[in-house]
């Protein structure tokens, strides 16, 4: 393939055949030249100039998933046709099912091992998430699909539970008890007025949260 | 007061006198020589024969709260007057009423600042804790006070929600909130068979966990 004189699309390429690899080996098996391979028709000089390190096109990949999460979040808060509870369980149901978002989550899972990186993402999961459910629950106990007392209880462990309570790289289980647990949580959730987890979104949960599974892999150094 | 002759209580009367001291002025803005000084007969190097720094003594401190907080449990879990669920709540009430280790705790909050202490106790929420709360609970299923078929998870969220999630360190809070946020979280374990949370045990709950709130101070290096 002829080199490309757009630097975006280079990029584009890059992270694209990143992201298929870290799917089909895991981000830990992955080297810059398994890229380079994967690419054909660019040298690891080429790649460093882009990202400078594997790290750099990980995080590069998970801000472009969240871009993409973002606009369809925003899709779905745009349409007239949900409550608030049902605006939750497709943006619930597409978050643990969308399969390029999943595996990516999955790629980055071991950043988690580093001390550094796990404070930051629980401060994301106390404070940043929480702050984004909010309006979603109070739109909720407006139109009467979420009659909760604990509007930021209840976006606090939406936040809390499901990414890490319910993460098995933090407490490991099979699948029967990860349904198990997504019973017990949805079980709570009814208690204080948020029945988003329904009988179908347990089912489809439980399979999801199943993806992260397995033996956490050791941080790269 | 004479030099004492007996180490460990020379040791000893260094760590109430730290503790006095922690407890009145913040471990932040306690130093070596302020125990020097509260002590009167002993010289810095006498404390650092002792202990080799000031972490070292919140450390022992700590030590030595966990060995008192085991003794009561273990106090506790041997009477036969009491179902589990009267002893959880003794021994819920106990920790978050018992002065001295609430100030401890306290003292040792701000070490929460740093990412490896942090993930060192997440580690100890979501694992350690669990095993020590699941057999009482699966003694309440037995004895009938705690109908729950989640035993597991119960014994998780019980060792993560009040450590973690109830705690003002991590979720700023008002007195009025908390009682909210504990009133929150007792409809949902009340909602999978587990009502350790009474009125009465709410209103102690929080009082005792505001001890906790204040700005996070900075750990030292």
């Amino acid at each position: 393939m002829a080199r490309n004189a757009h630097p975006e699309v280079t990029r584009t390429r890059i992270l694209d055949a990143a992201q298929r690899l870290f799917m089909a080996q895991g981000y830990e098996h992955t080297s810059i030249q398994d890229i380079v391979d994967e690419l054909g028709d660019l040298s690891k000089g080429a790649i460093y100039h882009h990202f400078k390190s594997k790290e750099a096109i990980l995080e590069e990949l998970t801000n472009r998933d969240n871009n993409m999460q973002d606009d369809f979040n925003e899709s779905v808060m745009n349409r007239t046709d949900l409550t608030a509870l049902e605006k939750f369980r497709v943006l619930w149901r597409h978050s643990m099912t969308k399969q390029d978002h999943v595996q990516i989550m999955r790629a980055a899972m071991p950043m988690l091992s580093d001390p550094v990186s796990f404070a930051a993402n629980m401060q994301v999961w106390s404070k940043h998430l929480p702050e984004r459910f909010l309006p979603l629950i109070e739109a909720g106990v407006k139109d009467g699909s979420i009659p909760t007392e604990y509007p930021r209880e209840a976006a606090e462990l939406l936040s809390l539970l499901p990414n890490y309570w319910l993460m098995p790289y933090f407490y490991p289980v099979t699948l029967p008890e990860m349904e198990h647990r997504i019973r017990c949580l949805a079980t709570m959730l009814d208690a204080i007025g948020v029945p988003i987890f329904d009988d179908e979104l347990i089912t489809v949960a439980a399979k999801g949260m199943m993806t992260f599974a397995g033996e956490p892999e050791k941080g790269s150094e």
